[in-house]
């Protein structure tokens, strides 16, 4: 690591010009949260490898940002020479920069690697002390990186339309008209789960993430697709040309922004004689509104904007616009994504039954094992571990690690498993306190019948995604920690039942999920909410649940899905979070004050919350009658997916509670 | 009307340049939400008397803004002249004179009438079609009001410092502290409340607003009143000039701030007789101060600017300031205002108690002439109204107005009671769904024992400005009216005692009230909560509880006061709001998670809440523990201020109840 910081300030000071800092963020050349092994320039150079997180070098100090999900594990995993800005607490980047930089500094960054927003508000901060932001030609880490992984070519598939719900034509049609709304002439499409919805298209060039490393470029009369054209076989070939995509290289998106900045860039090459073979009229119709709209809109407005999305689009492309004729807006695909039809929906519903059924297996399998290896009293019984017992047995030692591999056994086994949405979070005690705790076959800890077990996991579904965390203890919870688990599921249950008007957004329902905790003076230090896609990010926008300023931009719309996730975390000690997944729905409401329509949430996620690890005389009536509701719904709906032996361990799982 | 309209279009149109259109805001030249009788241009020239509202007047058209509360109100009010604009609804005024007038329309305004902010955004939208804003050199309302009413010279008096509880030196000592902390040489303070809470100075130029029609300016040498000097005595001109205050005539502001902008504005005339003939160490300390400061601060930088709170100060004084050297930021009094000090606290607290007697002894007055007069079954009995007693006896008629007027003489009796604090709302029936409803003695409703009646109503007394809400029914309540009238309460209650960390603002906070009626799809059209007065306007910010996004600019901090005042509105039939005074204490919770320190509300009001129109199968346990303490501790604390029968009353109105 020594040796990386050294070449690469060699490299800083070697520079045309010379770079008192560089900035290497996490993001890959699409902004992406998660990215390909060969992308994690960040966590290469700092040893940090959280999913979020930015390093700048100066001449003589390295500092990592991060946020609070992951304070205390970049404090484990940062060596000596680096320093931990905790974001909300230290000076943001920028800000630290201008006030710890020189009067004239040269700041290099990647410029594939930031996008339009970022660089705007470093280039703001840095103009009191003329400071300056210094594209670099190529990326500075990759010249250091000596292992870097190797390109990988990974094919691309269809996502076929009984997945999908929507085909390609009709989703370039709907854009196509926000363009012209907008009086766009293009739109530069960067993000890789947009790229891949919009195409229905799949992959797996980013772990977890079903996606191909690509661009697109579409305006009125072409639809462009930015990749390598190894990843596609003749099959995707011919299904791309038959909806009108012409596949370009992946490098070539850079020379295409050039073109259509300056108008130059043609319709699809095999525009005109597919129209001729194929007589397709949605073609045809395409071009006419290209004619018209290449000229004048209906108001008599120009129609030649460009359309990048300045949080996703990288400054690399937008420094090839004319910044006067770019339309700097949240691409449209952001809330046409978001906004699930009703194959999606009806997919998601049942990959969540599928995965809920494998959570319950999983469940089953590890209070057996935890009992006859651990000695603990099991997940029904609050009692001491058996002492003779504690020393596992030859051969079954339960690591965080391997106990997860077990669970993404149980969900490999489904129907339409792809592999798993995110990193499965499986973790002991103290583990649990580090909220996006990654376990290492190597140094991960073992299973503690006297511990909470906290695991946060998801599978990639062909019809869907999910997302599910459950908080368990094989042995006697303290009081405390009962009083904790039943503060969450409080927080928990009052999101999800609520109702409110359309228009509400996810800042305002955030504290819904608090409430409860803040009685106690408790808190948890990330978002509670996140939309989830249709096999595709198990992240995604553009609206969210959560007390950072953005969750204001988007309102809550019937059809979006979104976790309710609040927790819990005591440094050192233990961790609890709980989280399902919901639906947006309009809400069958007594009245309708205002004429505005109500939403409420339907919860798709199916596994029961453990009933020994809460403090009944805290829940109110109306919170029990939930809890027994939805148990009962679980036994239901995941009845046909398990044997006997796993029936009769959920029935007593959610069998009825009062206070 | 007609007249009005027709004489403003005549000087509209000879005016140089001649309007396209007039705005005529509701507020005065200090951007007050009450105002003098003969500053209610906005009133005088459209008919509506809310406290709220815009006017516009084009050539032919006649266009009112207005929010949710006065929707109702506004349109029975309006003559056919005028169309009502509703706020959130309809376009917004700026963007309506955007849209609607012509291409370089000229558009007048008196700019002492409008604040910075208001005149910026309007320059901003018309921008697009070259419209103009035109400061008209006379107020034009003025020259057609005819029977305006004259100036009335109201004496000022001193505020003691037994209700103040803070000198005014240690108040200027502050603010200039501020001054020099924002490289400042002055303060223009046009904000009526923030004058006389700055120099401790209370009136009565403004009907329920213990105000004095002043400015202020102040410098790290000099503080200057702006007054109409034939409203101080001779008593209070020697306590300004003990403070180091001179005075000067109201209409000397504008040439002062002229003054100002040019470094002209000398310090007082008096300052330097006096610092020599008292000697006191604070004058002597502030001149050195200003040497310094008038050249430069610590850092280097040259303290030159001006400081004006854009949301206050009106255009015609920021117009006399170099543009570039103003500091636009809120007013560091506003906040300084609304932390008050334990003096003022402990003031509040008695207040309320005082103002808790006043609406028992009228509750339980108003049962009486319910059940004697109405034939009622009474405040504590649901049961039919008596056919044979509805009629009203001789001279017994109660109405909206007569009620009120009874209640004001029970509050009049109280100790310190100065007035009302706002006009009273006394409400029956469907009037009550009138967010606003003033009763006008020839046109106010009679009483009505198988209506709801709901009052809101304050005092200003000496030590402290109340605000309650109650709502009752005096025969048998419909089962919607209960279930309205219990999912108000339970929001009333959710928000009052909710906890959370330092930081939350009352965004986040408003939507705590809401969720209870948003499960029956029900809502308000107005904000949760606003700051109350320490003797001042019952109106105070900086903070409130709303879902309006300048809820978010400022979080909730201790010591602040606060109105808890849920409702909820159903047109031409009822409406029900409860409210109390809150007050932001450090909270103490069993843990203190991320060391932000906890927050939770102390209620301050004292009256009780009309168990009969609860449905107490939809409070949980919680909640009706926390009915039954507050209604318990009602009890201990207006006893002392009760007849036998009153407390007979009260103890029967605040009986424990169970689900």
């Amino acid at each position: 690591m020594a040796d990386t910081l050294a070449a690469l300030r060699s490299l800083m000071s070697s520079h045309s010009p010379p770079l008192d800092a560089l900035v290497v963020p996490s993001e890959d050349y699409h902004q992406s949260e998660y990215v390909s092994s060969r992308d994690k320039r960040r966590e290469f150079v700092s040893g940090f490898t959280g999913s979020a997180g930015l390093a700048l070098i100066t001449i003589n100090k390295a500092l990592l940002w991060t946020d609070g999900r992951y304070f205390l594990q970049a404090a484990q995993q940062l060596s000596d020479q680096w320093k931990l800005m905790r974001i909300g607490e230290d000076p943001a980047v920028d800000v630290w920069m201008a006030d710890n930089l020189p009067n004239n500094a040269a700041i290099g960054t990647d410029p594939w690697c930031v996008s339009i927003d970022t660089a705007q508000r470093w280039e703001r901060a840095f103009a009191k002390k003329q400071q300056k932001l210094v594209q670099t030609s190529t990326n500075l880490i990759d010249e250091v990186w000596k292992n870097r992984p190797p390109l990988e070519i990974n094919p691309a598939n269809v996502h076929a339309l009984e997945f999908a719900g929507r085909s390609v034509t009709d989703k370039l049609n709907d854009l196509r008209e926000r363009l012209t709304q907008e009086k766009a002439r293009g739109i530069i499409i960067t993000t890789l789960d947009e790229v891949a919805w919009l195409y229905n298209i799949r992959g797996s060039d980013v772990s977890y993430c079903p996606v191909v490393h690509a661009f697109a470029i579409v305006t009125p009369t072409s639809a462009f697709f930015y990749v390598d054209q190894r990843k596609l076989s003749s099959e995707v070939s011919g299904y791309l040309k038959e909806n009108g995509i012409e596949v370009r290289e992946y490098s070539a998106v850079s020379a295409d922004v050039s073109s259509l900045a300056s108008n130059q860039l043609g319709p699809c090459a095999f525009k005109e004689a597919q129209s001729e073979v194929s007589g397709r009229t949605d073609i045809g119709s395409r071009e006419d509104a290209a004619e018209s709209i290449k000229t004048e809109a209906e108001d008599g407005d120009t129609i030649d904007l460009i359309w990048a999305d300045p949080g996703s689009c990288c400054y690399a492309l937008y420094s090839k616009l004319d910044s006067n004729r770019v339309l700097l807006k949240q691409s449209p695909l952001a809330l046409a994504k978001a906004l699930k039809n009703p194959i999606e929906l009806d997919g998601l519903r049942k990959a969540h039954i599928r995965d809920g059924a494998a959570v319950v297996q999983y469940l089953v399998w590890l209070d057996k094992q935890m009992q006859e290896n651990y000695g603990a009293s099991g997940f029904f019984v609050e009692g001491e571990t058996l002492a003779q017992k504690k020393q596992f047995r030859k051969g079954n030692k339960l690591t965080e690690v391997t106990v997860s591999d077990k669970l993404e056994s149980f969900r490999a086994s489904k129907e339409h498993f792809k592999g798993l949405s995110f990193p499965t979070i499986s973790s002991v005690g103290p583990n649990a306190a580090i909220i996006h705790y990654s376990p290492q076959p190597d140094t991960c800890a073992e299973l503690d019948a006297d511990c909470i077990y906290l695991f946060d996991s998801g599978a990639q579904y062909l019809d869907g995604t999910t997302d599910i965390t459950r908080t368990v203890h094989f042995g006697r919870p303290s009081a405390h920690e009962k009083a904790c688990y039943t503060a969450v599921l409080k927080g928990h249950i009052a999101l999800g039942n609520a109702r409110f008007p359309n228009g509400t957004n996810g800042y305002a329902l955030d504290i819904l999920a608090r409430v409860p905790l803040w009685k106690d003076g408790l808190d948890y230090r990330h978002g509670t909410g996140h939309g989830i896609g249709s096999y595709l990010n198990v992240h995604e926008g553009p609206h969210l649940i959560s007390f950072r300023p953005h969750a204001r931009n988007v309102p809550m719309q019937a059809s979006m899905t979104v976790t309710d996730e609040p927790g819990y975390y005591e440094d050192g000690s233990f961790g609890i979070r709980l989280e399902n997944v919901l639906v947006v729905n309009e809400a069958d409401t007594k009245f309708n004050f205002g004429d505005k329509g109500y939403l409420s949430f339907e919860h798709i996620t199916w596994a029961p919350y453990q009933t020994k690890l809460i403090n009944l005389s805290l829940l109110t009536p109306e919170e029990i009658d939930w809890l027994n509701t939805y148990h009962s719904k679980c036994r239901d709906i995941l009845a046909p997916y398990l044997d006997d032996a796993e029936m009769a361990w959920l029935k007593k799982a959610t069998e009825p509670v009062c206070a």
